[in-house]
């Protein structure tokens, strides 16, 4: 079979002998709950779904879940276009065009809906609810990435001159917000 | 905005001007319930997600559901891979590796199982159990196009000594199979 | 030299050592008569281009021989398009597009007649004259993948129920063409 | 000759008669001197190189001149990853990679220095010298896209509550900050 | 039909009504004889195997013809590789490697021998025996591109200097030389 | 980090330990400068850029230096396209259009001028003023590959008798000319 079976989920590692290869290599289960392992400073849980056999096929899936008043805040993914079903729940989705128009795109999606995100866009997820949201995203690639930006941003060791000229304010709102991220 | 919204699904169309892109151009709704065109023969019905904004991000997806004692029959799609999640009810599902193997990876997945099918390679769905199934399909491409076998050997117009040489029976046997695709 | 000249056929092995690399790594002798493998159930007999040089070059060629009453039954290629030119004799080809059409393009190929075939297509060769057919076929990929309809349906170990679905037929009649695929 | 020479500068549109084509088409000059159109908020300035020639050659250039004092902030590509060389003076530049290391590469380049940004990740330039740079950048998509991390945050209307929760922050500080972005 | 039909040959023209497609869009005959226009300068034929259907298949064909004492002189293909099988008779055929190797590597194929030559490559044919010699060479590309090197050097309208030092020797040999080329 | 950081130059390496990985990976000085080795028949010299970071970010950077008088002959890169910036003095370019048109399309450049050339297209460079000209190129790929057209032709050990039919000339000059590329 023309199809490599990663041992390890990382894209081009050597595969697996085809003749060990089983129908669990194709599979996954756990996808109609929640993860386990939630976000500590932003409270969404992301469960990825992890096949070895599709290591090549150019796509990855996560469920993800959004308590009330919970976010997953603004990022993107570097190689990865993302489109996403809503489970349960409703959400607050929205993406951001790129410079120099920077027009975001927003409304509540509720369950059966579906949203598209192009390539490298910043958007975020926010349960301004009252109920637990999930979702079953898709992205289109099995390494696609993801970037934080308010991580990138304060959780890197950026000078506090850069980040002030950059959020157009003082060295001591720059600090301040960066305690946050270095706690 | 660097993304094309085609006014018509298929790909390559002329864009739609950035200036009237809104945010449902992005977005779809329904996913949450059967589509309404069951196959005739076959009993299964797919509900394809017609999102204009995602035209070129090399994705698509469908609902499929099949009810209980009908199948999704043998297929392929030649220009993309498949992932599917299980929304509901569970299913037995399968697919076939290539020449000279005819390996056959295969087990019931139910809700929450996923599962994965090679670019190009056969596969089914079978509800052989009392409850209805529904699943979300991924596809890595917007043009994935699909081939269900049994049409395409039998409903195609091919002639009878063809059909009865490519499954080594007779020429009877051939064109009584023939007939149910031809009424 | 900018080539990875494989030690073995398979895509992706390690290279040869370019200082080895001699003339005959890019040359193959022989597709001026026909291969010595037949196809047991089919008669026809495929006679695959080895060359280690074109390992990563993104074709791959073989000789098809046609005996008069023989077929090259309905197959299609996962990963690749293909054409053909017929080097002696004649041959009735086709081939299917995708659902829902269905539409089969076919007529008889001679003598320096090329065609065609999109990738992933079912397509057949049917020797229905009385001189052997001669065919050199080009593939777009080196690892274009063979999916023989037949062989996938009765050859992988499918329920008997499910195939009886499948062909809108009963379960005796699709038992009874399984069995000659499992002889 | 085989090559799309547009008339106008986005990827895509019809291309120019061959017969019509010069020199020039492939030609852009004014690379030895700053661009004239300063960042209003950061004290950058980009010239885009706007070549017609180059249209589908899978590439795009900018000189990009940083004042003493001023920042290109933190800000991606979205569709290339980017190299650039510094014509003069000296920049401080770094990029983070993603989650969740979210690790910062940084250093002062000085004339003569090149750097390297793998696709989409989050990088910045900040010439805290006393002497005007510039810089040569090279990026591998003739549509690479921008985003400016600061600009997508608060320039989109995001809502206050959204921003506080992203920056771990209270509600005022976010809606200051912002008024710098709306103004 | 998820197939592009052009109405001429160039690739990316507007496609063919699918309704009026036929077979004879994927199929083209002659390929049995020589085509009728023969190089001026060199004495080779070459004709091009016309294809409407195949026109975004990624691959193209020729058969080439050279007579006895005649050349395909040295040239190469900026965006194809290719591979060719001897028809008829024998050629002597050669590749050369890129900087700094500038290896040959070059035998005399026979009927039935296949060789192969990586992208963009400098390769030759020459016919230095006494039977007329006929290929079928496959490109992995509709539109591969022909650069015959000593037309690029010679017929482009060079400068006799640029020319002299080119060749490591004098005005007068260069201006020589370019002189068969501007007659 | 999803880099791979190469621990020697050539694509395709096993990746270092991204935990060792530093600034310095994804760096290099000295584009300010000539380099030091300059071709021995031709008289440029060609400095290129060596970072291991961007092994897999597909492109290229090299210096370039033409003395006055001196060529960088015409050639061509197999696997990409190509921009240059002139950095200082000025430099005669040109490119060549592919058969059957070889038209030229050629002037000179002075500091601060850009260029771009099409994948594989022969072009060249000459110094033909009074100062030294520096120029900064940048090629669509991370293995572009380098075809020298008079080494490839004179260089390589073709006989003479294909050669003197290639320039359309007599056995002698032929053997004349390749005298030089063979001391």
């Amino acid at each position: 079979m023309h199809v490599c079976v990663a041992a390890v989920r990382v894209n081009g590692v050597p595969c697996k002998d085809p003749a060990t290869v089983t129908p669990d290599d194709f599979f996954f289960a756990g996808v109609d709950r929640p993860g386990s392992a939630a976000s500590r400073r932003y409270g969404f849980t992301a469960l990825p779904v992890q096949i070895p056999g599709p290591n090549t096929l150019g796509a990855s899936h996560t469920r993800v879940d959004v308590a009330p008043g919970a976010v997953f805040p603004p990022h993107y993914h570097p190689r990865a276009s993302e489109t996403a079903v809503v489970l349960d729940g409703a959400v607050y989705f929205g993406f951001v065009t790129s410079y120099p128009d920077n027009r975001v795109y927003a409304k509540v999606f509720r369950k059966g809906d579906v949203f598209a995100v192009p390539q490298g866009l910043v958007h975020f997820l926010y349960n301004n609810g009252t109920e637990p949201a999930a979702l079953y995203a898709t992205l289109s690639s099995q390494n696609p990435g993801l970037v934080i930006l308010a991580d990138a941003l304060f959780g890197a060791g950026f000078p506090d001159d850069l980040l002030a000229k950059t959020f157009l304010t003082d060295l001591d709102t720059a600090h301040k917000i960066g305690a946050k991220f270095r706690s």
